[in-house]
């Protein structure tokens, strides 16, 4: 379940971006299928990482604070906060093994690579390239 | 927990090519700080993906079968068979809005185009780089 949010995430941003204007969680909630509270939560990683603007009352909803070609898979994957792809063991080392000791570091430049090379990847495409493919 | 498993499967192996013979799981349980079970469970999976040999009784346990020079970080991670980092939203798309019935092959495209970009990088470390790190 967890790592659906960048999907959610995207799938939301998408809906603003195609509509142009301001949407309410409902209705992004009925396209992504999913409950309006999960919609709501996420509407306030995207709020908190400047990509949408959110309004309350009876005309209120969400909106894109940016222009579609400046909003990259990146700024969402940073906008809510997953956990890496390839955690490390976080357990004391067993200090009587060379191995043990030495593995903490080592994990964690193999999971920070892993990552990096993952970023490099989502930086390179924008929602203005996700809005070109939705027909 | 679940995304432990690469670190768990490389901290196996870098014991075993280190101890350059046979590690029964009680010992390398001590060294990862888990449960003898857990490792024997990765084992099955390392000796499924041709990476281990495995042996019953009282001097049984496992030993390497490839040299470390020929194992790359991504077999390991292609033998423990993890999710993918980006999950798509495997839900029903909404047959009313056209973002919703066109999010799915989209986020699939993403999700592989990730997944590879990591992949692409693990292939390119062996463990016998990893050894060369532990001291």
């Amino acid at each position: 379940m967890v790592n659906q949010q960048f999907a959610f995430a995207l799938h939301i941003l998408a809906m603003l971006a195609c509509s142009g204007g301001t949407v309410d969680s409902r209705t992004v909630a009925a396209s992504v299928n999913t409950n309006p509270v999960v919609i709501r939560r996420l509407l306030l990683a995207l709020r908190r990482a400047g990509l949408v603007e959110t309004s309350a009352g009876k005309r209120g909803g969400a909106r894109l604070k940016k222009k579609p070609a400046d909003v990259t898979l990146l700024d969402i994957y940073n906008a809510i906060e997953l956990r890496p792809a390839i955690a490390i063991n976080e357990r004391h080392p067993f200090k009587k093994c060379r191995v043990s000791c030495c593995m903490q570091p080592i994990m964690e430049k193999i999971s920070e690579g892993a990552e990096e090379a993952m970023r490099s990847h989502l930086r390179r495409t924008t929602l203005r390239e996700v809005m070109r493919r939705i027909k």
